[in-house]
């Protein structure tokens, strides 16, 4: 190993780890200067653009063996800028409109210091003392803003001991399984002999309610989590039914009703309905009243998960357009997504108070009976502090602020969605009812040939089209100018056929219309020099 | 509201907070400033030594309502020094060695704040790139400082798109969760017409295999994290055993096999025996060798939950206590508690690569299949690049690094142990094998009180030394000079009788002699102020 980089072992030099800080002029005090006085310029300069290719990129991460040696500080901050940083993805820039994760506000970057400084674990009081209030004030305050309930429902049940309104969680992953746990913990709860499935497990919960199985329905578009919280909790991804949409890609109630009532048919229970609000995929939120009406009809649990499109809730402009979430058992929401708040920051909420009941846990060190520890009421068990990062972007956006927010990034969504419509070569696929979307590019002879083709050289151009969308959307991320994300939608316009398109979320602030443009523009250019798009034209176009 | 805390809420005072950092004589600015320089000095002076109550703090966290406005990052900074970090718990001082959270190596701020500027998310590469690697490596690492493979092995394995050395996590609940939903999954498999556990749910799967239920047997010193994780997995708490230890809080083996000799005679399936290394209340490691022959008799799932003591496998010279662990399926080891990184860093390692297979899921936007993303083998979804605080302390720090830091933390556990066995008025109730141990203040004269009592008054006292442990605990704790959890135990030496005590653990590298000297002498004096004790002694001494 290279003499320089490394250091000597000793209890001397650990102990001036932990109690010498970097000093100002070393490597990576330089770094983190650099980061606090600009952060996009911070980014823009040390994230390559040019794309490196993965297997190049795991040539530096080869080495399963730990270092026996320490290596000092500056060595490994100048590695990892070279090795870690420059091939990372620079998700905060403007023209990345793929993912749901934008730019961050300047002000949680010292603040998240402050939270890995305290350290706090807020799994209990002992470990977190004042953040857990805070955590409980969150979710409160999220409560409020899903539910609207009185100030004596908070004044009650907010800092109460036996009751959460919510869970915070690292997503919205565990967020939804969350909520599906209770939902079918208090389904099969103890009753006469039977203890509950909680103690006595699914197949004794199956016998004595004398169900066959248990069911989850959510339209297609929902949300893959969902699949893995029906083989987690024992339920099987079998019986996790996944409903057609219509073509607004929002769920098609009717089928879902004919389908609950073959289950029960069956003899297999809907434990849980689940609306999707909006969509991954395309953005689209469910009729969350008519699926609210539909979980009284079944008698059994309606989630809501808006990891993604709970956020519009903080605008009153188009908060209507999630009308029915306030019936909702529970409800999932990332912060980490549109409330602008750092990765890690998922949580989920309950209308009843007492619905945690269904997983409450205790040990005999921490989570007491009495105690407020929050750990007694979550899946995860030891978690950092991140409520404190949701608190502030509350406090210091505000409610008005992340209106302004949500409002710009629909009304973007909008005249991306116009752009989109008014140039020939391009075609939208799904319409933005959030600030989502999702076209493809397809020139203005090809459609004229689909036009005109017959239905097997129709198929054969689909085929073609979606080979080469998949194909432009890598090359445009390896070019790294700008990135948009693709999925695979069957869209009623083309008879359901499986379809590849791109898909953007204009959340990120800082994307101005021009650079909508450019994205655009720059399509058309890398279409020119797509291979599989030339092999296409030379088939079809002769 | 208060005209000079409140912002307004425009397009362009929002711009401003996504792009001009802020300023460096700003509140925030400072703040940081002062945790760069001076992190300790920082904790010390800013968090209040004298614990405000609880409800006192709640006030401050009182409203349900996300205010309209938007509140300057200053006023804002200012807040939460007073109402938050004031009253958080200073997990880094020295005299709190009643957590497994201590002292932070001062790099890991800076890199934090990197991380969090970088704001990745692991569930995919196209969010992560060049974290995707890193991950891979840390796992990597980890992998063979548990298992030793060989070098071809970690080039067939560690960056294989088919397979995962393991999972990142938000901490050891989601690793003992994962750990078990594999070790589920894998028994009942698919088989013939059965499509398996994950597709079809445990009733389908109990029926197709002939089980009658399924159970998990551990110590009872097991974390309860396991208790959860029966509920969640759909086996049900009362099949997750609880298996009697022997006198020194290792798993009783011959129990254990019993036990499962007779959950198969009533057709109960023992999915999975997990091991703790060490145990969260005791800090002792179960029989690793023996438990990996008893998982081959009974044909299940060994799973090692080495959250706190993985560490220990740093160390040359207390690694041999772990022996065995090599032949584990499963380990859950906590980077975040003895190997010093921030909250939230948790992992699981697989012994074989294959695993991850039996919870592999994909969607049509990411995970696609052959993909790298690391998301189809996690059971959480969008997750930050934590692993890169892992990578950075296993480079920094060094394996020998490590060591120094393990052996220092079991050899002050031991000092500590003699001081406590010197003093007449104190009694070690369980030896430390690692950095942990329990004890409690029973006075000279109570001694001899209950050497001489008979049989009801000696449960009598016991009962009071109870009720004054935990009253002695919580005022120490409130004093704010230093800190000692505590728990309930049975020990062997007070005929197994609920037994309250006093837990603390050595990891802080701060922890001096010195201040293990204090804490005792400050719980000498607590003692002769404490009402509680003083009933006692009037009870009992006359």
């Amino acid at each position: 190993m290279d003499q320089k980089r490394c250091a000597v072992a000793s209890k001397e030099t650990l102990m001036r780890i932990f109690t010498v800080p970097e000093a100002p002029d070393s490597t990576l005090s330089k770094i983190e200067l650099e980061i606090s006085s600009n952060l996009a310029g911070f980014l823009n300069e040390n994230i390559a653009a040019i794309e490196k290719p993965l297997h190049e990129i795991e040539k530096d991460f080869q080495s399963a063996v730990i270092p026996e040696d320490p290596t000092f500080v500056s060595a490994y901050a100048q590695d990892i800028m070279e090795q870690l940083v420059a091939h990372s993805v620079h998700t905060a820039a403007p023209s990345f409109i793929g993912h749901m994760t934008s730019a961050l506000p300047h002000f949680v970057l010292p603040l998240s210091k402050l939270m890995v400084g305290l350290n706090q674990n807020l799994v209990k009081i002992e470990t977190s003392k004042a953040f857990t209030p805070l955590e409980r004030q969150v979710l409160g305050m999220m409560h409020h803003l899903a539910y609207g309930q009185d100030d004596a429902f908070y004044s009650k049940w907010m800092h109460s001991a036996k009751t959460s309104l919510g869970a915070f969680c690292s997503g919205g992953t565990v967020a939804n399984i969350t909520a599906l746990w209770i939902a079918r913990n208090r389904l099969l709860k103890a009753d006469g002999n039977f203890k509950g499935i909680a103690a006595e497990g699914i197949v004794s919960a199956m016998l004595h309610y004398g169900y066959k199985g248990l069911a989850v329905l959510v339209s297609e578009r929902g949300h893959y989590s969902l699949g893995k919280t029906a083989d987690l909790l024992g339920i099987g991804r079998d019986n996790f039914v996944a409903v057609k949409t219509t073509d607004d890609n929002k769920v098609d109630i009717a089928a879902m009703r004919e389908t609950a009532q073959q289950l029960a048919a069956k003899g297999i229970k809907v434990m849980a309905i689940v609306a999707v609000a909006g969509t991954t995929e395309t953005g689209n939120i469910d009729p969350l009243d008519e699926m609210a009406d539909l979980s009284q009809e079944l008698n059994c649990h309606f989630h809501v998960d808006a990891a993604w499109g709970g956020a519009t809730l903080l605008s009153d402009t188009y908060r209507p357009l999630l009308k029915g979430i306030e019936r909702a058992d529970s409800i999932t929401i990332d912060a980490h997504k549109q409330m602008y708040v750092p990765m890690g920051a998922g949580l989920v909420l309950f209308k009843d108070p007492a619905a945690t009941d269904a997983i409450e846990h205790h040990a005999e060190y921490i989570l007491r009976k009495g105690s407020k520890d929050l750990g007694s009421h979550t899946l995860e068990g030891s978690r950092p502090g991140m409520a404190m990062l949701v608190h502030a972007c509350l406090r210091v956006i505000g409610r008005k602020g992340y209106e302004i927010l949500i409002d710009k990034g629909i009304e973007k969504a909008r005249y991306f969605a116009d752009l989109i419509k008014a140039d020939d070569d391009f075609e939208l696929i799904s319409e933005p009812e959030l600030c989502l979307l999702t076209y493809r590019y397809v020139p203005k002879q090809i459609k004229q040939k689909i036009a005109q083709a017959d239905e097997q050289t129709r198929l054969d151009i689909f085929a073609s089209l979606n080979r080469f969308t998949a194909s432009m959307q890598k090359r445009q991320r390896e070019a790294g100018r700008s990135f948009v994300s693709r999925t695979r939608l069957t869209p009623a316009q083309y008879a359901h056929q499986p379809t590849v398109v791109f898909r953007v979320v204009l959340a990120n602030p800082l994307t101005s219309e021009s650079i909508l443009q450019e994205i655009l523009a720059e399509q058309k250019a890398l279409a020119k020099t797509d291979p599989v798009f030339k092999k296409f034209l030379s088939k079809y176009m002769d």
